[in-house]
């Protein structure tokens, strides 16, 4: 069986879990597709067998794992504040079920409540990229939009953009009180913007929704793909 | 004023011109934003002043020219068989015109008629990103694509994937007798693959063709934006 595995802070307890289930030989013939570069190092220090996406496409990854951002009501997430947001959307997307594990506190009544909406950019033209964005929601109040940085290394004088593990930039849409109307329409003109590779919007993807509540109880949630 | 210049082999011919009138003192407080890194090597050469495109974005592109692989009827072009589709898109899209030349023989009845049109995919997954590109046309008679190879170096004994200047990889689309149906409806499923950053259709982007006709007279075709 070929799983997904998802980046952050929840999908790294996965991992931790899943390597304890292989050194006990509990999980034979398991096998995982790393949807960044540092979940590729952390999966390969607790002993999970690891496959490119290519190969996996051809054995089909049958389950994917990871956290997300938010979650709103259809189930609809918002994930790559950690900036992963590519590899996981293509991996997280092959497969036949997508499993996210969240707390309580990331479940919103529309995405972009809580923060950052990202949108990867080419690394050319990426101001005027970043302007293309803002023009799409021109006029809309509270609305702002900038280029995720790092802080500047030592002895530089700027902060640098922040950059991806597929060498692209990070673009963060702020909304105040979150994203309102047609989300696949939105995401079509995000897409339609030359400059841009993606966007953290993974809309229709997740089929079960597992949340952990403040209280100790566990509610599961579903739809089909 | 501010000028997009193009990539390729009739590009080229404008980066001449253009520079002779430079250097006649003909066209003062004119610079360039090339398109691709040759045509930024090839508009220094001739002493044509360049702008970025994000300083560009500030000045505005007045008008951009560049030649096309085909031009249909509607003035829909294919683009990017040279390899910098998106550089190019972004360019030619962000200014007031765009004005393509073309010799006669690039009118097509249909987009795809003479050879590839191609797509912009990240190297991440390349092969699973051909595979969802596949599953679009999915038994089309005559359909068929593949990833886009340049011969293998001396002393190495594969093709190696050809590398766009953003450093991503190109998927060349063959369709039997040209693409057929809703091209915008078939550009928005394109760019909805995760894997894939941009196609080489350039759909209502031309406001001037000229093309030349074998008997030596040229004809001028033209659109709103």
């Amino acid at each position: 069986m070929t799983l997904g595995l998802g980046t952050g802070s929840t999908a790294a307890h996965a991992l931790d879990r899943l390597g304890d289930l292989l050194r006990a030989g509990a999980l034979p013939g398991v096998a995982g597709v790393p949807t960044s570069l540092k979940t590729e190092a952390h999966a390969s220090a607790v002993g999970i067998p690891l496959l490119p996406l290519d190969a996996a496409s051809g054995a089909r990854i049958a389950l994917s794992i990871d956290g997300a951002d938010e979650v709103d009501p259809d189930l609809n997430l918002v994930k790559g504040r950690g900036g992963s947001l590519l590899r996981e959307k293509m991996i997280e997307g092959a497969g036949d079920r997508f499993v996210v594990i969240v707390d309580e506190s990331k479940l919103v009544p529309r995405l972009g409540c809580t923060g950052a909406i990202p949108v990867e950019v080419i690394p050319f033209g990426a101001p005027h990229t970043l302007g293309l964005i803002r023009n799409l929601f021109d006029g809309l109040p509270g609305f702002h939009a900038r280029l995720r940085t790092v802080p500047a290394a030592k002895g530089e004088d700027l902060e640098q953009p922040f950059v991806t593990d597929n060498g692209n930039y990070i673009v963060e849409m702020f909304f105040e009180d979150g994203i309102r109307g047609d989300l696949r329409d939105i995401s079509d003109r995000l897409l339609r913007i030359t400059g841009v590779v993606e966007h953290g919007m993974f809309l229709g993807m997740a089929t079960t929704v597992i949340v952990a509540n403040k209280d100790g109880t566990v509610a599961v949630m579903g739809r089909r793909k």
